[in-house]
């Protein structure tokens, strides 16, 4: 049921199709991210008339409310949901990691408190995988320990627990009999340091997975470190297979993301900076509380075809993010993920075109980045 | 610009085509409240998928944000919150009247402080006829005074304010030259009182508005209280003119209300309930935070041609409500706005079918109110 075709190459950038059972995800795709089963602020209608093609759910909130149990009797997550294109889970490991003083890791697994009513519960490989079934996603990922990326014995730990754990994983996905349906990706680590980057991907190829995430990224690097390592790790990666860089969608992290042979993306960070009162554009970000917008009857980004910008000024929006009113959520949220899916959109067909160098150059000669719009790891 | 055509009735309900400048609005109509420029949780493009043909706007709210007069210099209510239909403006008295200890109330008007920031404001007729004015709604209502219903010196010096108010609304309007663009309706005063009633009736009517709202209900007396003075006081106004009840809008006093001869309302009612967990039905209303609707894979309502009903189970919108999903208020919002609007167009083609009684008979026959679903009033 998975198949990962290359289409072209324009330096490293790569455009492809990825064949899942919910559907084919041309690449290079951004995700959305639907933390607890829903994209926040938005309908799946709206997602299908922007073209998103996949989405990112979390396990770990999935678990905990309404339950995996709860959504395998109720027919699985894009039911549960009622999203019918393809989804991808991540494995829980970030969330219950992120608790902090919540939470002990051991070598077979960590225990944790749930950080809604204090409630004990454990993860293990095992664990994730059997929660990941059980809410159906396309592509599922192995449980993995993120660890911060200049510690080295820190990260050459985290990677030999990480290689043990994959191995426990890939155990448990063929022994369910879900791999027709669920593609497994296995999750590279080694911080900033490339020779234990170089040991992960080599340790994880040798397992022969779908697909293939760098992890470890995005969580408190510099962004040239990000870069080097994107730089020195994607061709130690297997061509024919997706590859997805995770927790990333900052429109000039994307850009660059895709200039060094990145595949696949997902980041809360242009539906979370909406219910912030920011939108995302061309040309960086606007806050709309501003009182520069309050009269100003142009739309949030000249030319955008979005319904926002289609059809409200930027003094009506600054007005409803001024009142906390929700269509003001609704609004900046379609603007922000029409802009990052168009921007995925044009970057593949300059691929194809072998155009794809002049189009990252224009776009990030003009695009001015502000030190809020790092990208934004999904946080509890 | 305006004209209301009598069309059918049935009894004492109702069926008409109210032509005002931005469209005809067949009646009996419920109009959907956009408090500060939006209805809460929903798009105007879906509230034209919805045929909403009315909704309502605040003027107390637009005053004091983003203010009358910003909204003028962006081209109006309309343009500003991209609604091309007709829009109704309440006068803001019922808001400052609200504000209890902060406002203080003369023969002129009204001094009151703001709920936003305290400073001092002062409504007064011809202030509310401006600001309505610089709004540009459709349809515009008299600065009166709104007593509680039952003590009758109260209501007495509130029907003498009241129609001394109208006296200098009507002078404001027509001195402004707006009357072609925006209609004036007179509100009829008088709590419980039937001798009130028709004493504010006589005194209005006899200065020609375009139409007449019922004032002064919802506001603390009973039902039946509600539907007796509405009983008595219909028949002594204009069978040429529409009629609106203002703030009410629970299925079954829609009903009621039409029944006898209502001809528009507006509630918060069903945004107001959306956004607190709970969606309106046929057979009464559902709370979606209850246990029981934690499995069930039905849709809120059997038969329903939302785009809620035809996506969503029963399950999935109780996790949303349970985990303050903000899609959670955008689809009971929009279910519980497509459940009335479907409401009053089945009771219009039933008057013009000769079978409103019947209609009525049977809705109120299966529909169980409960202590809840009591109309409410706009609230700060």
């Amino acid at each position: 049921m998975f198949r990962f075709d290359l289409q072209a190459q324009s330096g490293a950038a790569r455009a492809g199709m990825f064949y899942t059972p919910h559907g084919a995800i041309p690449t290079p795709v951004f995700a959305p991210v639907g933390t607890q089963a829903t994209v926040k602020a938005i309908q799946p209608r709206e997602l299908y008339e922007l073209d998103a093609t996949l989405i990112l759910s979390n396990t770990y909130h999935l678990y905990m409310r309404p339950g995996d149990d709860l959504i395998a009797r109720m027919g699985g997550l894009h039911r549960f949901m009622a999203w019918d294109r393809p989804i991808l889970t991540d494995s829980g490991g970030f969330q219950v990691f992120s608790l902090g003083a919540l939470r002990h890791i051991d070598d077979d697994g960590v225990t944790f408190r749930s950080h809604l009513d204090g409630s004990v519960h454990r993860f293990t490989p095992e664990k994730s995988i059997q929660i990941q079934h059980n809410l159906g996603a396309d592509v599922i990922m192995c449980f993995d320990e993120c660890p911060k990326p200049h510690d080295r014995d820190e990260v050459r730990a985290a990677c030999e627990r990480t290689h043990a754990w994959a191995l426990r994983c890939v155990e448990a996905h063929q022994r369910n009999g879900h791999a027709d349906q669920q593609a497994l990706f296995g999750i590279v680590q080694g911080g900033v340091f490339p020779d234990l980057r170089a040991e992960s991907a080599r340790f994880l190829t040798d397992l022969d997975f779908v697909g293939y995430a760098v992890g470890g990224l995005a969580v408190g690097e510099s962004k040239s470190e990000m870069l080097a390592t994107l730089d020195q790790t994607m061709p130690l990666l297997p061509a024919d297979r997706p590859r997805y860089l995770m927790g990333v969608g900052s429109p000039e992290d994307l850009v660059n993301g895709v200039a060094r042979g990145v595949d696949i993306f997902d980041c809360v960070l242009p539906t979370r900076t909406a219910r912030h009162g920011a939108a995302l554009t061309r040309q960086g970000r606007i806050n709309m509380r501003n009182l520069e917008h309050a009269e100003d009857s142009a739309p949030l980004e000249a030319g955008c075809t979005c319904y926002t910008c289609t059809h409200f000024s930027r003094a009506y929006l600054r007005h409803l993010v001024k009142t906390n009113e929700l269509l003001g959520h609704q609004l900046l949220t379609l603007h922000n993920l029409h802009l990052l899916l168009t921007l995925m959109r044009e970057m593949r067909a300059a691929i194809l075109d072998g155009t794809f160098a002049v189009y990252a150059a224009n776009f990030l000669a003009t695009y001015r980045p502000t030190s809020k719009e790092a990208s934004a790891p999904p946080s509890l």
